[in-house]
């Protein structure tokens, strides 16, 4: 076990009906600013219930934060909250809702351009107390301190640490009617954070590795039969959990992390637009094949525990465990190739050619660097 | 699953040498009173590492907190508290000086009898923070708000709600040389606190019920090793993070809790001075086979998953897996029964006219009577 400081102050309130309790929860003279994605909200219900339970609050509403949230969105949702003299934001969304709200809540305080912080990597000091109902799984944004923004103008996308969230509501009934190309990426993005924290180095604690491969075995399990019901309460609450659970700091104490492929994920996003989960998808099973020697001994666990591959030389269970994590995001419905998404050498190139110019060296063993992210993406051909 | 709220404000410091971090974390204007119980800091060392960290504070030290923590006790320390004017309580010993200092830290701020907020089960709204140095893996009193206190005239003993420590330092060095004894009552507390919670309603959580059966299976691999070697920094790593994770709310998402067991051990330990995790030893085999039809699914699922039980009818199962978990027990050198420690029929009676006269109703089904307490505690002669 590496040593390790821990600290998660999130106020976790899940259920049905749970919106409602917003009004407890954000005390009665704040300004609050209600921000939004699209308009799904207004679909499904949650819309309504928010301005049900926030009836007697000074409230104001942003809308539009996109997926991928742009700083060129983000700094109009700073300036209407600077003029309504906004005091505290509520995120009503998936990842990139509160993503981008997270930012929000640190340029609120900020004098110069938001970008600065994004460049800088953190907020400043202070920032706008923030909550979140959250409408999608998949990021974890909901219980943990980060976020990830992109700039259009340049295709750059960064990530950013502000603040904990006050509290997140999550009502695993406002998940019933996701589009399922969503439902395949919040999956896949759950499953992949459990990945970056786990196919690491071995040995370092049995209850992380318990506590991932448990969270990867709920994902194996539970994704076809949403499939066949998104309508299953106890199964999306399952999946709804599971992905907060991924990325909250709680399967991540005193284990090496990777998070490389997230980085070459964020590069696909940047350059075509690709939604976050679905690169991950692609990125991942070629990560595996590439690094497969300095994450053999995980990967032999990995397809015991989770596949339960049990027979076979070392090699051969390490290639059908690689192979059955294809073939998972495959069954999402997700494509795993960069070949299926027109996407080619001159991609590759460019994604090595950025991971130089910022010197790259990701991975829990650092050693994935621009040439090393090129194997990869080609791998993934 | 059921709906919950879940929020564990707690900071976790782990690692070597983790208890220098102490100055980092402890503003240097406080007047700190530190709690201890017997010597054994002065032994291993945890006493010199703690009083370096502090060299530039004001300190006061109150020493004795016995186990299982005595009002007659805890009053002696709220009075020397007041005495110095003290603003902050660090607990340095396992759960029994962690949990008398979290009714001292509620003493503090209140001008009746301590004993009161005992007879209340919960703190008065201000308490002076406090902070602990861990250095017996058992109870989880660490990372949570509760705390056990006892009562020497009248043999009772409470369950009491105070506040979260604000920091806790795990080092897991520090259980090198604790004595054996209370390392298997350490473990086997750890495993009844996972029980608690995970032996309950089937099919509530996919995710707590893997985290649970990860802390057991834990739990399983690493307790005969431990009795092989006691200075392996992994295995003990381990233990330590486990005893913490079994009762920090973290695998109670929206799932039942049972605690019946607890409550018959609670008795045990205030008739008789049995140390709390062996009491519970005694009992939970004995709950689970008075309980076995209630309890038949999670306890089939229990054997698969902990014990490798894969074979047999769902009765005959179900026997093994009580079996092996009271085997497991006597595997850390443990009694299991109420006779081997010269515990009878009177005893049980006495116990059963106590929750009577509470009108007791423990158990996730609150069918734990009395009267099932007694044909419990019968079953563990």
């Amino acid at each position: 076990m590496e040593n390790f400081i821990f600290q998660n102050p999130v106020k976790l309130i899940m259920g049905r009906g749970m919106i409602a309790q917003l009004a407890k929860e954000i005390p009665a003279d704040k300004r609050v600013m209600i921000t939004f994605g699209g308009g799904s909200v207004k679909k499904n219900g949650v819309y309504d219930q928010v301005k049900a339970a926030l009836k007697d609050y000074f409230t104001v509403e942003f809308w539009g934060i996109e997926p991928n949230p742009a700083i060129e969105t983000l700094r109009k949702a700073i300036a209407l909250g600077k003029e309504q003299k906004v005091d505290y934001l509520l995120a009503v969304g998936g990842g990139s809702v509160i993503d981008g709200t997270k930012l929000i809540a640190a340029g609120l305080l900020y004098e110069g351009d938001a970008w600065d912080l994004v460049l800088a990597g953190r907020a400043a000091r202070k920032t706008v107390p923030l909550a979140t109902v959250l409408t999608l799984p998949a990021t974890g944004s909901e219980m943990n301190n980060g976020a990830v923004i992109s700039r259009h103008e340049t295709k750059e996308k960064f990530p950013f640490t502000g603040n904990y969230p006050m509290f997140s509501i999550l009502d695993p009934e406002v998940t019933f009617t996701l589009p399922p190309h969503q439902v395949a990426c919040g999956l896949s993005d759950t499953f992949v954070h459990v990945m970056e924290q786990y196919i690491t180095t071995p040995g370092q604690s049995r209850v992380m590795d318990r506590w991932a491969e448990g969270i990867l075995q709920t994902l194996a399990e539970i994704a076809p039969k949403i499939r066949e019901n998104q309508h299953d309460y106890q199964l999306m609450a399952d999946f709804m959990l599971s992905a907060t659970m991924a990325l909250n700091g709680f399967i991540a104490m005193g284990v090496s992390q990777d998070w490389a492929t997230h980085m070459m994920g964020h590069e696909l996003t940047a350059l075509h637009g690709l939604t976050h989960g679905h690169t991950l998808a692609i990125v991942l099973p070629a990560t595996l094949r590439v690094l497969r020697d300095a994450k053999g001994d995980k990967l032999v666990q990995y397809g015991e525990r989770v596949w339960g591959i049990t027979s076979g030389t070392r090699d051969e269970r390490i290639d059908e465990a690689i192979r059955r994590t294809e073939e998972f995001f495959r069954s999402l419905g997700l494509t795993t190739r960069l070949h299926e998404e027109n996407i080619g050498q001159e991609t590759i190139e460019e994604i090595e050619r950025r991971f130089n110019a910022r010197k790259a060296a990701y991975g829990e063993n650092g050693n994935v660097t621009g040439a090393v992210a090129r194997q990869i993406l080609e791998s993934a051909l």
